[in-house]
């Protein structure tokens, strides 16, 4: 599969979900567009749309805690994204390691 | 955090990651409404809301495969769930274990 097969929603972006590579921790998830995609498999590390600021992001690069992109999936639908990465520091802007710190009750 | 933290889209969904709970593997991703997230949380087994049939599907409910829910998570912006379940069959209507079978080249 090609990035080419990867499908949009009507924004133009699709859900990527981020996977510590070895441990399996689900770190975030956050969007990509056709642009931060090709971003991400060009320079290997995670870049995403910012839909609030309108931009693109290249995860870490402001606070060091870059992601380093092991491999990239996409589902049996082609409408979501799994990347896997390994990411030495925390995912989360609260520097929790996990942006899936709250249970809910 | 209860389930009037979380925060639905212009939709009224919220997309829901769904991992095995001791594996780490990530089977999933599908899209929840206020009223899939209650019967989520009231019936142990996960239900979705889908988008092209328009309907609340229990997942599992017609091929076998249920999913027993051990914890859902918000994330940090609470417009994102993370549901750590015991699925002991496959989760993707292809026969694979996970909807990620697909890596892009």
């Amino acid at each position: 599969m090609t990035i080419d097969d990867v499908r949009y929603d009507d924004r133009g972006l699709i859900p990527a979900v981020v996977q510590q590579w070895d441990t399996g921790e689900v770190l975030m998830v956050a969007w990509m567009n056709a642009e931060s995609l090709r971003l991400t498999l060009e320079t290997g590390t995670t870049w995403f749309w910012s839909r609030s600021r309108k931009e693109l992001w290249n995860k870490g690069a402001t606070s060091g805690n870059m992601q380093q992109v092991k491999a990239v999936y996409a589902d049996c639908d082609t409408d979501t994204l799994l990347v896997k990465v390994d990411s030495p520091g925390p995912a989360c802007h609260t520097g929790n390691r996990s942006c899936f710190f709250n249970a809910l009750a």
